[in-house]
């Protein structure tokens, strides 16, 4: 037995309870969490806007060390520092097998099953099942997870910081600097200076922008995004134009890139409408709620305009991820100033409250 | 006084008058019209779903002999041979500056105030203003147009096959070579198997695509397409099934590429849906109605494809169209195929009629 952090109904507050986990099974390995964070997504999760089963162990952004394997297992043995991937690489798909695809068809997520590949979920509390988030819940002491959802990385990582290189690094920095591709000198909107907006930050910055506009409601992440050079600071409720407008003013047309960090159709449709009207990329980062729709303008597509989504910075979670741990470790990423808060494990409700006030 | 064709109100037949042309005034050209195509978006204007003041003279795609030139002009001359250019090139604007611009803001599409850069519409009948489409009206034996919306081309040029690539052949082929860049081996999609969507199919070809299915509700469009190397040709209204399901079912998960290339949201939307979900391209060809709204559900976006408009195969017109008449010319990409009909001058009516009847 072992505790977890359990979300019983959506919109409900996490418990603290001792679940059973299940050894692990043919290609699966099972791990002791050293370091977990929070996600906007997982946000959405507890809140009952992406369809997932309860009860459930929320989180997917993990650190670890693999305690033992099941049968067939090969990419990890135990001792091992890994890192979470809420979409994991088989590589055996179409997906996976595409020069430039990563959505590899073994993921639990969009849609999601809460079970991990054995048809179970894993946890069971009190004699009831007790559904996995994504194949990686991590608000968990163990876990038995697939081995195609956790990258083996450098054991010299502290797992505390490197936890963030799981999620939040590679969807922010990835899509600016490989899906987007941005350019040296080009203008860029953030929409959103929380943790992926942040990372996004220091990809545009890293790629050469020469103006980075960044967008937030709470103004207590603008001090952070100038350290990450930020050099326009916008909070809508301050402006008496469309945030769009105004970031089209300021850049005589629009920007050349714009991404949405957000979660939110409506910051979705601004940040389609600050890019340039012809030559503008607008690179939608942050998960939506289910079933909402992004209405565009046709005329505003058929001149020239991109819109491009991103998941997990276009990354082959595995082949890939563990790089961005040791560029980390030889300085050539510095994921430190993300790190906002460390709590210990029975605080989660207190990691959400922080989330929800906009402190992380 | 010219012959000319005129729309006196939208929904209603072209009517053959005697329009006076204005002589050209400074940084503009009188040319004599030579041959002129028709296309899905001058159909959209006669229809009144492209919002245009009227009566106007149609027309956008022609190949003409440059008359006289006004002052200032210095890019054509007396004699030669030139193209309509929708989008012209000023090079003085954003767009035009920009590595991967091209839609001059000189242009009079969207929005379209029909009248050419002088602020007069360049043409009268009994008296009363004729509207310009898009500062190209090719429906007249003459015109006067900006310079900056005409391309000298080869004086070796035949201007009643070459005329498509002053519209037709960039917007379709470069969509699929250039904007697309569809990839050797790849499998594409088609919606529209007229004249822009066989220029799309040629681009297909042309960069190595292994399978390209085109869907068209007009069988007779079927053997063009076979013989331009379209692979599967499909009947949405003979399916049991909607279309997108069937080019995903055809080709696993979705094709690569697709292209929409018939004017409508239905297909756009269909075409966006023939996609793999993760790195799936859609290009968006064809100019919607106005005030259409294109509604993507947001997991179809985040699970990473792109959505692309594409206008004039995001050439810069001037500098990059002229080429492609040297490359029919050098028997590099072959238009023929593309010319369903000839008719002369006083038969407007004849050509929208085989257009709407899927003859072209």
């Amino acid at each position: 037995m072992y505790q977890a952090a359990i979300a019983w109904e959506t919109n409900s507050p996490l418990s603290i309870e001792e679940v059973k986990v299940e050894p692990p099974k043919a290609e699966e390995v099972h791990i002791k969490m050293a370091s977990s964070g929070i996600c906007g997504s997982a946000d959405h999760v507890l809140k009952g806007l992406l369809p997932l089963n309860f009860p459930l162990i929320p989180g997917h952004e993990g650190a670890e060390i693999v305690e033992s394997i099941g049968e067939g297992v090969s990419s990890v043995k135990p001792g091992d520092k890994v890192l979470t991937l809420v979409v994991p690489q088989r590589r055996e798909c179409s997906s996976c097998l595409h020069p430039r695809g990563n959505f590899c068809e073994k993921r639990d997520i969009l849609p999601s099953s809460g079970l991990i590949l054995d048809g179970t979920s894993g946890f069971t509390c009190k004699g009831e099942k007790i559904y996995n988030s994504f194949h990686t819940s991590t608000f968990t002491k163990h876990t038995a997870m697939p081995e195609i959802a956790v990258a083996k990385i450098d054991d010299a990582a502290p797992l505390g910081k490197v936890r963030l290189i799981s999620c939040e690094v590679p969807t922010g920095y990835r899509a600016a600097v490989h899906s987007a591709r941005v350019t040296p000198g080009s203008t860029c909107v953030v929409f959103g200076l929380g943790g992926v907006g942040s990372a996004i930050v220091m990809g545009c910055k890293a790629s050469g922008a020469s103006r980075i506009i960044g967008v937030d409601i709470n103004e207590e992440k603008f001090p952070r995004g100038r350290a990450l050079r930020v050099t326009d600071c916008l909070n809508p409720r301050n402006l008496k134009k469309p945030v769009q407008q105004v970031v089209v003013e300021m850049t005589g047309f629009g920007v050349d890139f714009a991404f949405e960090a957000i979660r939110l159709v409506d910051t979705m449709i601004a940040a389609w409408d600050s890019c340039h009207l012809n030559y503008g990329v607008c690179l939608i980062v942050g998960l939506a709620p289910s079933n909402s729709q992004l209405s565009l303008d046709t005329v505003k597509v058929i001149s020239g305009r991109t819109l491009k989504g991103v998941c997990l910075g276009d990354y082959k979670t595995r082949d890939c991820i563990p790089q961005l741990v040791t560029d980390y470790l030889q300085k050539k990423i510095n994921v430190d100033p993300l790190v906002t808060h460390q709590l210990p494990f029975h605080q989660p409700h207190k990691a959400f409250e922080l989330y929800h006030t906009g402190k992380t």
